[in-house]
């Protein structure tokens, strides 16, 4: 079977208002990308018939144009029981249908309003609403609440799914109801995976550096995609031939050693745990970025021991003991202050690891020997001397920021694995 | 002029896969709504051109199908340097147009690369794409990075408008360029509009509370969204009636007393510098989300002189000295373990307000009488006695912290006023 043409559909006023983020639609991907299919578009609409109803009609339409590419449109929303729940009333007016009862979910909402006492006469038209679908669909039971989904055919080998809104109710009934439909009905090819962090390097550097030699592989049907984040990009190779895929992770980790890595947020909170280690930090410029992204994932208080913010000069020779003189001499934003620093929050915190950040993130404070984006940042290992990096990252106050605290987790992971 | 009927695109092929959620749509949504504007639908597209092209002929084949009706289509993302980035080629294909170079984006990229000591022509054909547009297109200046965006007409009063997809760039080109052409363009009716912050609520409860009370300025034409944020939400009320904007504040205003504010980030900013007051933080469970946050706006060395992340109780007792038989009795997260910690911070930083954060962010961590959640935050403005404050935040891990650094915030504001 050829592979559907994918369009995934949220309704929500509160989505195209810019009131609350659409994730259904990205889990959803993901779930099917990871089946190997890829979805072609997503579309967000309002509580709004005319328009869910002239979109519906729309891809429709595109079915019976090409009807030799199967077409799967999921949406999410619109189930519910208040007034502007539209759904169903859109599927019944585009197949130009009846409703029906699916009695299995009203049997279920039947007995949950006898648990409270209420007889099945008292339920809100609205409220029963929701245990209907189009006469003759494919009921998708919700086992996680109230409103049933259903799957519409609408043309060859082409099919409207209704999922609810809610997140919980959505994503089991996509796993066990839907998902295993799908797979009997666009039986996908084996897709394999892998992706690779590098470190100081922007997107088009990372084309014209590597990509360009990779056209064996990309001719061979390897697809590639690359997301650039805040110090580093992540690189995903996708292929059915995996030996392609080995032959390319060969190929980057020997082009680009060291700055090629995995997750480092994951590896250096698994690798503190595994050894044992603590770390802390010391922060000017970040102004505590370092330790709440060092805190992020739960758990890290095995290893954060804490550290101190030292904004100001007076606090970095107060809180760290950084000498005055160097103060003077060096400036704040100095290879100079950024081992004293690192120096002083290790005898401060006695931790295995010391992380210090010392910058410009600008907008001002920038000078030409010291233009904003200038950060040093120092590591040190008990037991080992001190060392200090040099960047000069670009973007503005955020974004230096972002990969100033990056970078540092990124350099605690090399210390880690140096260890 | 009437009201154009908006279509925000996003693309990117993380997002099709669900690898990345696009929160640029949303935002502009956002921005929008404030304007007065409603958005029709958010549509995510994939890199590929076939894709992109056949739904932007779409949209404009609408606009010549419904004349009347002005079209105004913003698509963000495919302007960078990469292969995968295909927004300028599908516009030129739409419009039939060649490139012309931006003069002023192509000397900003010669002045980046001399600085870093190479010429111009070592800049890379894909670099160099960034600063092109459609030939005679409206040019949009991009100050936070290289990438123009630009704006061509489709179609009577009808636009479509393309911008990098990276939020920084994006954000800024949208306030500073884009938004004043569409004020003039699209001229709304004289729109008021009023927004208050209203502290420890959710919407549904604020719903419940406030908004079943306001039928009358509802049904005498108000209009009013409401965003739920980490601690607080936002309500926004519009009107071309600016009497029914005077009451609803008064109302909302005496409903809530001190727990609605403007925006504290904002305020605590401003107040800080004009009253030439210092702050510093004592965090535990937020690990430095805090002193982040204090440190955002640029300026905020002129009040924010640093403090301590004092996760493992030891380093509660060495940097703030609070003593051990505290933590044994009343454990970390107290108020008298709090409050310590406030007093014991003003010691280090001599600061005329100090700030203390210690609670449990979960998932792990939580018990009967302290579930996860349970945050205390103490405050303490110098010559003053401390207090400290007792909350439980819903949500998970990431949710809890940010509510205990915005409510912390809150806090301070609410100090800084009754000064």
């Amino acid at each position: 079977m050829k592979s559907p043409r994918i369009t995934i559909i949220a309704t929500g006023s509160e989505i195209t208002a810019g009131r609350s983020i659409d994730t259904n639609s990205g889990w959803i991907a993901q779930q099917l990308f990871e089946e190997g299919w890829k979805v072609r578009n997503f579309i967000a609409l309002p509580d709004d018939p005319k328009i869910i109803l002239e979109e519906l009609k729309h891809l429709k339409d595109s079915v019976a144009k090409d009807p030799h590419t199967p077409v799967l449109v999921i949406m999410t929303g619109g189930l519910g029981s208040t007034e502007d729940d539209y759904s169903l009333q859109c599927v019944l007016e585009l197949q130009n249908k009846e409703r029906e009862v699916s009695e299995k979910a009203r049997i279920k909402l039947e007995r949950l309003f006898a648990s409270r006492g209420k007889s099945y006469e008292e339920i809100l038209p609205t409220m029963l609403r929701q245990v209907y679908v189009p006469e003759g669909a494919k009921v998708l039971d919700n086992s996680a609440g109230i409103a049933v989904g259903f799957m519409e055919e609408i043309g060859n080998s082409s099919y409207l799914i209704c999922m609810p809104g809610v997140p919980s109710e959505m994503k089991e009934m996509f796993s066990r109801k839907l998902l295993p439909i799908l797979k009997r009905t666009y039986a996908p090819e084996d897709l394999f995976q892998e992706t690779r962090w590098i470190w100081s390097i922007g997107e088009s550097m990372f084309q014209e550096q590597f990509m360009k030699g990779q056209k064996d592989l990309l001719d061979a049907g390897m697809e590639w995609g690359v997301t650039a984040q805040k110090g580093y990009i992540k690189a995903i190779f996708q292929s059915t031939n995996k030996s392609l895929l080995d032959e390319v992770v060969k190929r980057i980790e020997s082009f680009y050693g060291e700055a090629c890595s995995f997750d480092v947020f994951e590896e250096v909170h698994r690798v503190l745990i595994e050894k044992q280690k603590t770390v802390s930090v010391a922060e000017s410029c970040t102004g505590g970025l370092l330790g709440k992204r060092l805190t992020d994932l739960p758990g890290s208080s095995a290893y954060f021991v804490g550290g101190v913010l030292t904004y100001s000069n007076l606090q970095k020779e107060k809180s760290l003991g950084v000498s005055h003189s160097t103060l003077e001499q060096f400036g704040a934003v100095s290879e100079e202050t950024c081992l004293e620093m690192v120096n002083g929050l290790e005898k401060l915190t006695d931790s295995d690891c010391s992380l210090s950040i010392t910058g410009i993130a600008g907008p001002d404070g920038g000078s030409e020997s010291k233009p904003v984006g200038t950060v040093w940042i120092g590591v040190k290992r008990k037991g080992s001397s001190a060392s200090a990096h040099l960047y000069r990252f670009p973007g503005n106050r955020e974004t230096i920021r972002e990969n100033a605290a990056n970078t540092a987790i990124y350099l605690l992971h090399q210390l880690l694995k140096s260890n």
